[in-house]
């Protein structure tokens, strides 16, 4: 397929979030998107810029995004995570999420980065093998803890 | 027992630095801390701080830390990681952890966040406990992810 890898645009961003959500729905969490377009041009490309988004674009259509920040290990220091790798459905098995993850390890080796991380829902199999065959440590023996919103107002009430 | 929680000092990073290798010890890594203080002190104080770190002082005594810093998710926005919630061995079931978490917690709604997210081993029981009584959820079928130095290297050459 005739496409190229680049750097995300302000004027990606309607698009991404179209793919973040097409991710939501397969990852049954379809309510979960609460963040704008507005909110994705602001953090991405204001002055204080909260992500580094790459995408693959097809003569102006983004058939995939991969979304990465920087985080910090007190083990490692400044690591790079990716947030969200995603593939537009029709294009899945093509070889186009191997071409955002070349980008994704590419730019983490430009940074000096010492590893990078994302995370994978356990019943995505496809995925699961994906990364291990590009050499990632899936860690089944970690867990990911959140405290959400409402969570968050209650524990507070509680102190 | 007489401490306060506090934030951290560039001369707290010493101390600190001995939290994190007593927690590797205690997750079976002893070898993975690479960083060093100076690092700590250029990462966390430095014009681009990469964390914010809590710690409990008692008179000079560094009895556990908390350091966080921002995320962000393409759902919700900005929201906050914390990296490490270390409580020196004795001081274990002392209430100690809870008062970290609380600042961190304050500190999350003082930001505005919309989540708090952090990461425990699954044979952990005792902290996972903690988290769920604190109302936190621990997601079980999330897997993490990481491409390390090694496998970064790995991985470009086959590019």
């Amino acid at each position: 397929m005739n496409y190229i890898i680049r750097e995300a645009l302000e004027t990606d961003m309607s698009q991404v979030l179209g793919l973040t959500k097409e991710l939501a729905v397969f990852e049954k969490e379809d309510d979960a998107v609460e963040i704008t377009v507005e909110d994705l041009v602001a953090d991405g490309f204001g002055p204080a810029k909260k992500f580094h988004c790459f995408v693959a674009d097809q003569q102006g259509v983004i058939l995939g995004s991969a979304l990465v920040y920087p985080r910090y290990s007190t083990w490692k220091g400044t690591v790079l995570h990716l947030e969200d790798l995603i593939v537009t459905e029709q294009m899945r098995g093509s070889g186009l999420g191997t071409a955002l993850l070349n980008k994704v390890v590419q730019y983490g080796h430009e940074l000096g980065v010492k590893r990078i991380s994302w995370e994978v829902i356990d019943w995505n199999e496809h995925a699961i093998n994906f990364y291990e065959s590009k050499g990632a440590n899936v860690m089944r023996d970690w867990d990911i803890v959140q405290l959400n919103e409402v969570s968050m107002g209650k524990y507070l009430d509680n102190i």
